[in-house]
């Protein structure tokens, strides 16, 4: 595997590779890999013949008195899992490649209104305008066919979608179900966080969520009613949660009669880490 | 010369071509085609084996109450221009291909703060906002190598200098000088829109601009004088000028002493016709 970090090195792979006539998947990460990363890559490795992941810790996507400074960074082992699994390229740049300006406020910036101010967006500030400026940057710099994301980030991953089809860019993003721990919890980098008794305690997200989009395939009246029950819950079992929602799977529209494809997501704080997961909730 | 109107048809020939090797310039108009046009769409067929003209008047560069409704539309003239240049793509898309969600206020959008606010930016705001994002909607369609801008739209020219290097776009932006009527009016589309009278009235602008940037190689101490001279000349030969500004020509800022690469700027309303044009001003 070829580790780089300048944006020079990269294109001149890539256009190498592009000469050739080779299709490239690419995952972006912000490294501290877990077996959620992993499926993606693995799902890269089928999709293409060449397989870009890179490591960013984007500060952009960082709302002010977040966890940036403290975010973790386990380079050699995350090295070692991406050499294991045939990965070509490792791309982890400097901020300063990604950002030629710096960091001020001036710098150019790719917005997703449709999709950028509810929930999470609505919650974190600013936080989807950096992750639709630093995708776009990366989504240049290393040409991929195919773009691997998770849908553990429900709500990035739509946005990311709508970005691509936006902004005509030649990509087709493949999603790769949530991967989860035996308990339930979705696999995050942020789990390593968690004290011991909160890592015990954090699988209630899970259930709560399940148990909800249970309860609106039985009864799809009143999600008014479900929601503030999981609110409820999620804070009886100590959680202090930010929302507690069903939207459109499509759209994260509110829902309307009749719709059959609904998502339930949320988000919540156990002690000091923030949290979301998801659960769908198809009608037949 | 093919005439292509839908996005996927215009993937489908630029990825052939990229298949076998081939290397694509980009002229991006809004149609109209003028003697301006034409030098940069002979740039292009110098710099590539394969030439691609967009006609496309983007709604959203347009701000309310400007001329998009009655903006010339002139396609089968420039259909011949263009075929007798031996382009190779004319690509001629619908509204809705370049906007596949619409035109409402929740578009993915594009901005570069850095030089999207002043000068024409303060006058037409949103104006470069849509540039951007039609121009980055644009470079994902057509893939180009290169892509070639005049200079008579100064302050564009930058912008998308700096978007590309923003976003990291792997394209090479060409500029082409200028081109001028032989009583020196800069050639635009827009000068169509002059009454006979302001006709023969319009080459004052280009006049007083070299004026003024000739008195600041000669005394390059007093700018904001040689600025207010400008105006009140302007508005003595009947223009309503909306700002006449000396910049830094690399990045439009305002020139600090001993600056020595600036550049004249200005934008007047002529009659119901809004004209630019600038005036480099190097000092030895």
């Amino acid at each position: 595997m070829q580790i780089l970090e300048s944006a020079p090195a990269l294109r001149e792979t890539v256009h190498a590779w592009r000469a050739e006539g080779h299709r490239i998947a690419f995952v972006p990460t912000m490294g501290n890999l877990h077996r959620g990363h992993l499926a993606l890559v693995e799902r890269a490795r089928q999709l293409a013949d060449r397989v870009v992941v890179s490591i960013f810790v984007n500060p952009t996507q960082f709302v002010a008195g977040e966890d940036l400074e403290s975010y973790p960074c386990t380079l050699a082992k995350d090295t070692e899992l991406l050499t294991q699994r045939r990965v070509d390229v490792l791309f982890s740049p400097t901020v300063a490649e990604v950002y030629p300006f710096g960091l001020a406020e001036d710098q150019a910036r790719v917005e997703v209104p449709a999709l950028d101010g509810m929930l999470c967006g609505a919650f974190r500030p600013g936080h989807f305008r950096g992750v639709a400026t630093v995708v776009t940057k990366l989504f240049n710099l290393v040409q991929p066919q195919f773009a691997v994301f998770g849908e553990k980030d429900y709500q990035q991953l739509l946005l990311i979608k709508r970005l691509v089809c936006e902004l005509c860019f030649p990509i087709t993003i493949i999603s790769v179900p949530t991967v989860r721990e035996p308990d339930g919890l979705a696999a995050s980098s942020r789990n390593g966080y968690l004290s011991d008794a909160e890592r015990r305690q954090a699988p209630k997200l899970h259930v709560v969520l399940e148990k909800a989009a249970n309860a609106a395939l039985r009864d799809p009246k009143d999600l008014a009613v479900i929601e503030g029950e999981g609110m409820r819950e999620l804070a009886c079992c100590g959680f202090r949660p930010e929302y507690f929602s069903f939207r459109r799977s499509h759209d994260l529209a509110s829902p309307r009669h009749g719709d059959k494809h609904l998502v339930l997501l949320t988000a919540a704080w156990l002690g000091r880490t923030r949290l979301i997961d998801h659960a769908l909730c198809e009608n037949p």
